[in-house]
């Protein structure tokens, strides 16, 4: 059997986690990390043998073309970062999670895949990702009803990233804790910059549009250390629709997760590399993907095993 | 907008679910049923203003050519109904659920299929169905793991037919409950005929191959309304996976449903008319149907509103 050959492009949390999922898999080979050059030979157990590279033209010389590149960095470079690799032929599967932008992009990279003639797969993590389909799946089940998508206890990216923009902030940590019919509140841990108002910056962050329709609990914490102590990678979801099925009422449904956050989100990417080499060519998101196409193996072994 | 036109193929608990989700759905057109010709004209309420047929000829000369039959006879049926229609150049959907035979009849009906130049949809209910693309898309984020797929509480159609071909047995009702780690108790009502000793159908029971193998309590009733008053369509399934995503493990997943079992099943049924709709020729299983194929509306409105 002829190995899926993937490069990563990035290693943060999730392109370590992507190097883990891919060398755990029989049908992978992973060919390498494209990373900045400043970075290259640092985090040799993360790479666990796999080579790191400045750029992907020095990953083809050394290795050969990938099948697919598997775009870890952050969000806002999504958009260049998968044209780039299309319009060299290759296949990508990105993890992109601004929410809104996902329709636009879909549109943007369905050009550039078809042109290149070779698919995509976005916003390919857990949300936007298995719980979007998780969603489209509940709707047709029970078309008529309301989806709620309780986030939590878990660590949020996006809401730290807010904190940490704040003047006098040295450090944040933002944990979302779900309150029921899909609204949650925050519990911010804050290290201060020498000087700073703890005080001032409490009033900050209530003010802050991020935050302000939340209940919010602001904690300040002395050091890096207690900041370390506070912010782990668990995470989870609990979707809730009740609804009906034709005129049949109190069709009730849950899908409950407890996870890792970046091992997940890396999981599904290499998933996502995988279902890619299936697809026809054209944008997909984790909606558009049949589930067998994710899977390793013979399809018709995994209908007889799985259907 | 045009909308899909469909036939519905039988009138029993599942083709009065199938009817009764067409008419609640603003893309769909019902046709009309086929059934039995001494059937003809029952249970106007079920076909709430639906016209039935005693041919599908005699549909298709009223209403014109469906779209989409949805076949909701008994299982055992399905190979050669679905053909019946395929070889029309009709496609279909159906929820046979004999688990053990579903690759074969994809085999089968793929050619049927493939030759007739329309697709089909098959095994779409929940378990062969919506539980097989559960199934599929947790391996896809664990891929190290055990699944349990635990039924109930609710009453088995295969375990009740399997009484109720005892010798001395009137009528009968199995309950399945779950007692955890994808195993099951059977609660059994049985209604012997007149003479017959109970004693003795429980013993049967407890030595058919169908039973033997888990806890078992079978019960005496005395009357039909006694048994109708045990028989109610509430069911539901907890499957549980705890595994690892790359080598992260404790990943916990789980999707809880409580529902009304052919409510359910004949939504299934209307939303993978939808679906069939928008695929390539071809026999698929829920796990190879995008699933927002299943959706009403446009794939970009979708994709914004869940992804």
């Amino acid at each position: 059997m002829s190995k899926i050959k993937v490069a990563v492009h990035g290693l943060g949390n999730i392109g370590k986690g992507v190097v883990d999922s891919l060398l755990s898999a029989y049908d992978f080979e992973c060919l390498g990390v494209v990373r900045r050059a400043a970075s290259l030979g640092t985090q040799p157990l993360a790479l666990r043998g796999v080579q790191d590279y400045a750029s992907f033209d020095e990953l083809v010389a050394a290795k050969g073309k990938p099948d697919v590149v598997i775009i870890c960095g952050p969000s806002r470079n999504v958009p260049k970062d998968a044209r780039f690799y299309l319009e060299k032929g290759i296949r990508t599967v990105d993890s992109f999670d601004i929410h809104a932008e996902i329709p636009k992009l879909v549109e943007e990279l369905d050009k550039a895949s078809r042109s290149a003639g070779v698919p995509c797969i976005t916003a390919a993590g857990w949300d936007p990702g298995t719980d979007s389909l998780m969603r489209a799946v509940f709707e047709a089940m029970t078309p008529v009803g309301t989806t709620f998508t309780n986030f939590g206890r878990g660590r949020s990216m996006g809401h730290s990233v807010a904190v940490r923009s704040l003047d006098g902030v040295a450090d944040a940590c933002a944990i979302t804790i779900p309150i029921g019919g899909g609204k949650h509140s925050r519990l911010v841990y804050v290290l201060p910059e020498a000087g700073a108002s703890f005080a001032d910056i409490k009033q900050r962050i209530a003010s802050d549009p991020y935050f302000s329709s939340d209940p919010l609990d602001v904690r300040e914490v002395a050091n890096p250390q207690e900041m370390a102590s506070v912010a782990d990678n668990s995470h989870g979801v609990l979707m809730e629709r009740i609804g009906s099925s034709g005129s049949v009422s109190n069709q009730r449904l849950s899908f409950d997760m407890r996870i890792d956050n970046p091992a997940l989100t890396a999981q599904i990417l290499v998933s996502c590399a995988r279902a890619v080499t299936r697809l026809a060519p054209g944008c997909h998101t984790l909606i558009d993907v049949p589930p067998v196409a994710m899977l390793p193996g013979d399809r018709m072994k995994n209908i007889a095993r799985l259907v």
